[in-house]
């Protein structure tokens, strides 16, 4: 064993699946060295249930599978965080709720996935209360703390889930993304996430906040490592209402350099996109010019799409969602959450309706748009992060709301600062985003 | 030309349409036939607006292409009936409303590709008030009469669409199926009826009752005419936000005599059928099983799926989108239908997230039993039609719901006595159904 595995918790996905498949280190040694940042970093508040035990067992026999030269699948041995929203069989879900609910019984069908590809679960995220939040405050697990920018908010409601892949607890970490929380805290923490088209990740056994825009998202190091979690979680479930049957695989990468039509979003103020962000966003523009070769960019007025109304309709949907499926649960909630659920309380079932009607309307405007161009760039907040402690910014998720209203697949890169360049495309077009994202982060130096 | 219009306006599509093709009658004499029995039949309130002069101009001109030998598409000079919650161009969409909305400016998408394919539009047919009922009843309009058993009710909540067909003032229909809503009228009157998959056919310009639900629906003489119809509509639209890309076609009809797997309601008092019901549906079951062969028929038991509760959870849904999209037109509703509005009124958010995530688990469950069986059997409805003018059955779309809670494709065959046999498949699977039920038709002779 040459790689020494501390260095290998803070490695990309792809150089640590290298290290275990050519004996460099063993999954106990990695898993070992995970444990013992997770124990040091206590003060970050990032986790809220921790196994090691389990995960120790569990890397042990990985090693063992190893050893017989017959790994379970592309991820056996790798330690991953998985967001306190997930059902992992024999541990709480959270929820970021106060009190103890039974422990699960069946793994959540994304949990399972990566379980069947050899993955070791160290244990369970922190997240803001209820999955409700984008800076990572909980009440009731203490708020998670940004390990890259210390004085900053870490981002949410995947709080817990960026933080334990950016501080070296895990290699990469499984979070869930309604109108942006794993991009708002991957951006925040300086890494890499994904947001799959809606309905290609099965969300059985993930808790909902808001069904029609739930999906399972990625936290990875690099463009590369989300590239090699995807393929093991896609897939029709018939568990999931609104996973459907594809009968082919997802578009595949079908991208040729210079002749891809960017749309970039010109009339950023309207998203309330701050000076420092914009600027920071222009200068990428800059250095990713000659990625789009020839063709030219489409300056995209954002202002017709109403985003921050739609998003603040999506809201009703959620608090209403939250109290219909979590309200036992809801008894002990911070004055701040009730306070919010309170306001669901007083609308009614045709508020319900008309907030929902929408975001229909939100849904083909933004189909109207992709028959301009393929993909379209954007800055991931309109703000850098917020000062820990700091009030709550309402349009922190404007501009990841874009794409998650309307169900398109978004990617979010890293830039210096804790801010983020965001990749939008239409549905089903993951992977030709995946590839973009790659030749971006290399031409751009996002910081990846 | 050697057959009479007034014959053919009571023949099958495809024979009006091997009719035409030969010169054997002209879309002018065809169309002028139908505005004859629709002025003759004023008794049956099947119409709310007639444009016989736009229909002779549409039927001349399409005499001029064919006579040209261009015909326009599969469908050119055929006279067809719209319900009245679809926008056609230049015609008011009643919505079985009072008052006088403005013409609509645009054709709905199933509309447009009708006409793309050369069909005429004789004008708007009755619904129940706000599409929301299921027997025809409409006090704005008229109730809609049923022209095959006088003494009964015609069915709903595209009463007129049916009662058009089958008094042959129409060839075939455009309907809408939420609930039961094509199915029921066309096995009431004698007729076949198609509710394809959720979001086959684009529901642009179709008002919405339960977004979640709403299909367009054919009311079609023939297995054959439906077959006929389908594949003008079907189709990916940006401007639907339900309707999804398919990168391939609908399930080819693969089905192999006497491999088919059926899956039989067994426990069909549960549903609350009535015994001439259950008579019926055993003694077409006997005469069809040849068609299974040696595959056995699997014996379901529905009272897992709980139907009739999940149904009244969908009611409260579709009251609360009646009121969210069209409250400025319900002033001048009737009593009837404000009192059912006034229920959705008092219920909250809340409530409706939770209505919507019982239907979530009704999917789960219904695409768990099509891993058992290929095409599920049952009666349409649990009852022969109620007499015309009695109380509305309270379970009359339960049968009906079962297919379209789950997104499901469902046909239906008219029996004697205006019952109805109900195949229902997976999604995607309409190809196949169409083709059953076409063998099953000829085997059981079920009066089509």
């Amino acid at each position: 064993m040459t790689a020494s595995p501390d260095a290998l918790r803070q490695a990309p996905l792809y150089r640590v699946l290298h290290a275990l498949a050519k004996g460099e280190t063993s999954s106990e040694a990695l898993t070992g060295a995970c444990l013992a940042a997770i124990a040091r970093d206590g003060n970050l508040n990032a986790w809220t249930w921790v196994d090691a035990a389990g995960a120790l067992a569990a890397a042990r026999a990985s090693d063992e599978r190893r050893a017989e030269g017959k790994p379970l699948g592309r991820l056996d041995g790798v330690p991953i965080a998985v967001n306190d929203n997930f059902d992992i069989a024999g541990m709480p879900t959270g929820l970021g709720l106060p009190g103890h609910p039974g422990l699960a019984e069946e793994d959540a069908h994304a949990v399972r996935r990566l379980r069947g590809a050899g993955a070791v679960f160290l244990g369970k995220t922190n997240i803001d209360e209820a999955a409700f939040g984008t800076v990572g405050r909980n009440p009731h697990h203490g708020d998670v703390r940004n390990p890259v920018h210390p004085d900053r908010a870490a981002g949410g409601a995947s709080a817990g889930a960026a933080v334990a892949v950016a501080a070296g607890h895990a290699i990469a970490a499984l979070g869930s993304d309604t109108l942006g929380a794993v991009r708002i805290p991957a951006a925040f923490c300086g890494l890499v996430a994904h947001k799959p088209t809606f309905g290609e990740i099965s969300c059985r056994g993930m808790a909902a906040a808001l069904r029609r825009l739930d999906c399972v998202g990625l936290v990875t190091r690099t463009v590369q490592d989300a590239g090699l979690l995807l393929p093991v979680l896609t897939g029709y479930d018939a568990g999931d209402p609104r996973s459907r049957k594809r009968r082919v695989p997802l578009s595949p990468p079908d991208w040729v350099p210079g002749e891809l039509k960017a749309g970039v979003v010109a009339d950023l103020s309207v998203l309330g996109v701050d000076a420092a962000v914009a600027e920071s966003f222009s200068a990428v523009m800059a250095r990713v010019a000659p990625v789009f070769g020839s063709a030219l960019p489409v300056a995209l007025e954002v202002a017709p799409l109403e985003v921050a109304a739609t998003r603040r309709a999506a809201l009703l949907l959620m608090e209403a969602e939250i109290l219909a499926a979590h309200e036992p649960r809801l008894e002990g909630a911070s004055t701040r959450l009730r306070w919010l659920l309170d306001f669901a309380k007083r609308k009614t079932a045709a508020d319900f309706a008309r907030a929902d009607l929408r975001l229909d309307q939100h849904v083909v405007r933004v189909r109207r748009l992709f028959e301009q161009f393929d993909v379209l760039l954007l800055p991931t907040t309109a703000a850098a992060p917020p000062a820990y402690g700091a009030d709550e910014p309402a349009n922190l998720a404007d501009l990841t709301a874009l794409a998650s209203l309307a169900g398109c697949p978004a990617l979010s890169l890293p830039l210096p600062g804790g801010l983020g360049l965001q990749l939008v495309g239409a549905p089903g077009s993951d992977l030709r985003l995946l590839e973009l994202a790659g030749v971006i982060a290399a031409v751009a130096d996002t910081g990846e």
